[in-house]
């Protein structure tokens, strides 16, 4: 029987305030076997440009970054969110590991090229590194990811965390029985943003195509599905979305399935 | 007969300015054998806390570290320098791994206590991890050290580059034959500081006594020096204070003995 993985990808504000990362932190800990946390960082990053009065451009809820703003999302996304994650893990016991795709040559990415819109260095993943990853997970070590790659030829890379963490995923779901948790800050996907408990327990992708068309799924969560149904056709056991809470528990929250 | 390791601390403009650290990387990737990095960023904390309205003080070359002040220096020591030396490093094939002392637990610190001074989050190093350090040089890893370590309790904590260089060397010389290279602007320590050349070949621990008296060593180098004569106590085989080039040739600059 093949071991288990659980990658899970925790952004907004969950990672950014002191009170719920550390509760995030003690569920994450106590999850037993292989894991590994993809997080972003994106409102630390966004406050940072700003009072370096630097602009923040956002399109279809990817960052555009130039050369400032990268400079800007590797300070905060590879040091100040993911050396604070790392440290709090530590403090659980758990042997965290922080990491960009640099690091090691994990995650390999080329720079977008420029279509209608110029995102600047912004990267799209063309190689995970799977035996470097297991080869750290079989240690017992926890790798903690944060979204910056890297091309190979010295240039680091703004990619999306949850294309990483859906790609990663897909990598090793070769190895492991995967399953890929998207944690943000609300129980699942909603049916109507204004209530709370009307989470839609499964999409499958022709509900998918509805509920985008109705405009229930829209902005940063559609690719955020679309890269969860990829993986599930790559092989992922299990894709859920859910909040922080969620992964302590049974998996509440938004399954999706083929 | 045991391995060769060499540790590397590089600090100054050398790693911040971007035509100075391709030179120095080109150099380092063409070092044969385990290889450790450790480096600084000084200046470019120095210069983002500016922009921030963060006002920086500097004690005997030790920063003054409060909870502004080391969010700074983690960002810019662990994510912007340590970043871009990883993917330099990878780019010329050095399997490059950046650390702070909180990933794999490899630097633990405590927060130096409140005297004369207080320091603030500044962490005097207490353990340092060998065996996950060996293990990572014996897979071929290149590990990049950036000068942030942790208190095991969650906090990270602020600490000096030259000491973490020699802490690391201290105590990985029981493992490895060890050669430290503190790498900075100058040839060497210098007799004289207008007159380039005046490079002092060997220093013992008498005539750094009477270079003390003297003013010929004062500020940061005094303790750069300590640490370096404390390396060689515990079994370190060399010690040498050289500028960039020197890396990569036979080590010239200036050689502490004992």
């Amino acid at each position: 029987m093949r071991e288990h993985l659980i990658i899970i990808k925790v952004g907004g504000q969950i990672v950014e305030e002191e009170s719920s990362l550390r509760t995030l932190l003690k569920d994450f800990s106590r999850i037993a076997g292989g894991k590994i946390l993809v997080h972003g960082g994106g409102k630390s990053a966004t406050a940072l440009a700003e009072k370096l009065g630097i602009e923040t451009k956002i399109v279809d809820g990817r960052r555009i970054t130039d050369a400032d703003t990268l400079k800007v999302t590797t300070m905060v996304y590879a040091g100040l969110v993911n050396k604070n994650i790392v440290a709090g893990l530590q403090a659980l016991g758990n042997n965290a590991i922080g990491l960009s795709g640099a690091d090691l040559d994990i995650i390999r990415a080329v720079k977008r090229p420029v279509g209608a819109i110029d995102y600047g260095y912004v990267g799209d993943i063309n190689w995970v590194n799977a035996q470097a990853l297991s080869e750290l997970i079989d240690t017992g070590a926890v790798p903690v990811i944060a979204p910056i790659t890297h091309d190979g030829k010295g240039s680091l890379l703004n990619t999306n965390a949850d294309t990483i963490a859906s790609e990663l995923a897909r990598t090793l779901c070769g190895k492991y029985e995967l399953r890929l948790i998207f944690c943000f800050e609300k129980q699942g996907v909603l049916m109507n943003e204004a209530d709370e408990k009307s989470i839609i327990p499964e999409i499958d992708p022709v509900l998918f195509e509805e509920l985008k068309a109705e405009g229930v799924i829209s902005g940063g969560m559609i690719p955020k599905l679309e890269s969860g149904f990829n993986a599930l056709r790559r092989g992922v056991k299990e894709v859920v979305v859910t909040n922080a809470q969620g992964i302590s528990g049974g998996l509440r929250g938004t399954r999706l399935v083929l």
